[in-house]
C-alpha cells in the first residue's frame, strides 16, 4: 500500500499513520509516494497521486491533502478496476486517480470531522486502508454511494492560440523545475517547436526561454521550456532553479509566446 | 522497531540508523516515527515519542534527540510491561514514554561518549534497539539500573486561573498549529468557553482568537483555541499558520484570558 | 537494497523510485541512505555513499544525483568484491564506493538521457537496480566496459604545513558541523594538538576555534575542531550552527591555523 500526503518529510502526523498501518497489520508493504505536497494543496496531490499510482494499480492508496479536516467534507474508500483502492478525504484529491484507474464502487466512511480533535488520517483513513490492503471487503466500511459525485479537482484547460500558450501552474519541485497544466499537444498546437525562442510572461514574471528536448539545448543559466518526464509542459533553469528566479507560484498562469512555426 | 530522531528528514545519519539496523536483521519491520524533531529538542521529542509510541507498544523504540552527544549522559535500554523497550540517552527523551508504558527493568549501555568521534545513534543506540527487536535478552546489554533514576522532561504544569490560562508551548506542526502544555481539563478549569472571545499574549504577541471545537468556528484567516487530536490546548489558524503569525517559539509561555464564564 | 538521491526527502521523486522497485519486486527490502543531498551536489552524495554502503557491503545501492541529466553521461551499474552491486549516472557518484567496495566488473545500461522527458532514475536506474537486488545478472543489463573508466569524484587533498591546514568542505549537516576533506592524520602531520586555540579562515570567514575530542572540550556557544564518527576533520559549534555562523559552503577551503605543537 501506498501513503501521500502535505504532512511534512518525516513529521510525526506521517509517524502516526504508519505507526496505525503497522498496528493494524505488521506485514503490510508500505511505500510513501510523496509528503512534501505543499501544504494544503489538493489539486498538486491529485495530480502526484495520479501518476505515481499507477506503477502500483493493485495497491491500496492512502492520501492525506485535507484543508478542510474539521469542515464539511466526507471521507470515502473507491474500489478501482485494477484491483487497487483509494481512500481519503472526497475533496478532489482522490478525483484524478480514480478516473484513471476506473472506480467500480465507492463507500462513505463514518465521519467523526464536527470536531477538531480528530486526526481522521489516523482514526478513520488509515484504518480504512489497512482493512482494505489486509484483503478486507470494501463494504465493511461504510455505505455505497453514486460514483458520479467522486469529487475532482478543477484544472483549467491550457488557452492556446498560434504562438501563444497559457497555461496554470500545477507546482514546483526541489529543482526549481515549474510543471504547468498543459502537454506535449498543447505546445503542438499553439505551434512552439524546438529551438524557437520564446517570452514567459505572468505575475510580476517577464523572461526569455528557448524551446527545447534537454538541459543541453539551452546555456548554463537559461531557461529551458520543455516537456517533462510527466508529459507537462514545463519550465528549467539549466543549473538553476527557475521557479525562484520566475518568482512564480502554483495556480498562477504562465503564458509561453514565441514566433509561430507552421504546424503540419 | 520504531525510530525518531531529530536528524532531519531522509538525512544521511538517519540512513546509517538504518543501514545498521538492516545490517543487524534485514528482516526487521522499521517505522519511521518522527525525524524532524526540532535539533536538540529533547522535550518535544520526549512528548512526541510518548504519543506515537502508544500505537505500537509491543515494539523496540530507537530515540536518539542528543544535544549533549559527547557530554556525560547516559545511554540506556528499558523493557516496558506491554512488552516494548526504549533505546536512547537517559536525557529524558524516554522518560515520558517510559512512565506511559511501564519501565520493568533498565540498563545502562556501555557508552563511548567521551570522544565525539563516536556516533552513538549508530554505534551503542541501534545495535542495542536491533539485538532487543530481534528477541534479544535486555541483560546482554549492560547493567541494571535504578528504575527511579531515568530522567523525565520538565514540563512545567499550566497555570490556570478563573478565566485565564499560561502554559508553555511545546511545539509546532508543519502546519503551524501550536501545541500547549495544557490540557482540556486545564481550558475547562479556567472557564474557557466553547465560543468564548479570548486574547493571546505572550512574548511579541498580542493577538484575538475564539475557543472552539473546529476550524469552522472562526473565519478563514481567524485564530481558534481548541483541544488537538492528542488532547493537547493548541492554537491554529484557519487555513494559515499561526506559529508564524503569533511568531511563538517552543519554550515560550502563552496566556489565554477570556471573559470568565461559569463553571459547573 | 539502497537508495540515495538529492530529490529532497519524502518527494513525489523520491516516491517513484520506490513505487517502481515494488512494482517490480514487493519483497525488495528498502533502505533509504540519504534524499537531502544538496542538489546537484554529486562529490557529497559520493562521499555520503561510499560510507553508507560500508554497512551493507552485499546490497544493491541506487544512487542519483545527476545535474547533467540530458546531457552526456552514461548510467552504470558496478558488481562489488563483497556481493553488492551500484547503479546510477557515471558522473563520480558512484566512483567512491566502487574504490571501497572493489569493483568487479561494469557495464554500461542503454540510455535515453537525449529528451529530458525521460526520468532515468524511475526508467533506467530503478529497474536495473531491480533486477539485481532479485538476483539477476549484471550482463543483462548493458555491455560490459573497462573498469578504469568509471569517474571519481576529485577531492582536493588537505594543503598541510606545520601549523596550518587547508582543506575543503566537503559538507554540512543539519547540525551546522561543517565537514572537510581532511583526515585525523592530516590534522596530526599539521601538529595540530587537542587543547589548542586555532584560528579558522575562510571566505568571508575569520573565526577563533579549539582543537578537541568533544563538545565539552569547548564552552557553549564555543567553536570546536575535532575528528567526527566518519573520521573527518569536523568544524561544530557547541550548541550552535557552526554553518551558519562561519556562513561557509560546500566546495570553498577553510585554513585551520594554531601554535605549532611538536609532533613525535
Amino acid at each position: 500500500m501506498t501513503l501521500l500526503t502535505d504532512f511534512g518529510p518525516h513529521s510525526e502526523h506521517v509517524g502516526a499513520l504508519h505507526a496505525v498501518l503497522v498496528a493494524a497489520n505488521p506485514r503490510l508493504i508500505r511505500v510513501d509516494l510523496a509528503h512534501d505536497i505543499p501544504a494544503g494543496d489538493v489539486r498538486f496531490g491529485a495530480v502526484v497521486l495520479a501518476r505515481l499510482s499507477a506503477h502500483l494499480p493493485r495497491a491500496v492508496h492512502l492520501a492525506v491533502v485535507d484543508p478542510g479536516v474539521g469542515l464539511a467534507r466526507r471521507g470515502i474508500a473507491i474500489r478501482l478496476a485494477g484491483g487497487g483502492a483509494l481512500v481519503g478525504p472526497d475533496n478532489g484529491l482522490l478525483g484524478l486517480a480514480a478516473r484513471a484507474h476506473g472506480p467500480l464502487e465507492v463507500v462513505v466512511l463514518p465521519s467523526t470531522t464536527t470536531d477538531a480533535a480528530t486526526f481522521d488520517g489516523r482514526d478513520v483513513f488509515a484504518p480504512a486502508a489497512a482493512h482494505l490492503a489486509t484483503g478486507g471487503d470494501l463494504r465493511d466500511l461504510g455505505a455505497p454511494v453514486d460514483l458520479q459525485g467522486i469529487h475532482v479537482p478543477e484544472i483549467a484547460p491550457a488557452n492556446v492560440r498560434r504562438g501563444v500558450l497559457r497555461a496554470e501552474i500545477l507546482g514546483c519541485d526541489r529543482f526549481g523545475n515549474i510543471q504547468l497544466a498543459a502537454s506535449a499537444e498543447d505546445a503542438a498546437m499553439a505551434g512552439l517547436a524546438i529551438g524557437q525562442a520564446v517570452a514567459l510572461t505572468g505575475p510580476g514574471t517577464d523572461a526569455r526561454a528557448r524551446v527545447g528536448r534537454t538541459f543541453a539545448d539551452v546555456a548554463v543559466g537559461g531557461l529551458l521550456v520543455y516537456v517533462d518526464s510527466h508529459g507537462h509542459l514545463a519550465v528549467a533553469e539549466n543549473r538553476g532553479d527557475a521557479a525562484r528566479r520566475l518568482g512564480t507560484r502554483a495556480g498562477e498562469s504562465l503564458t509561453i509566446a514565441g514566433t509561430p512555426t507552421p504546424t503540419s
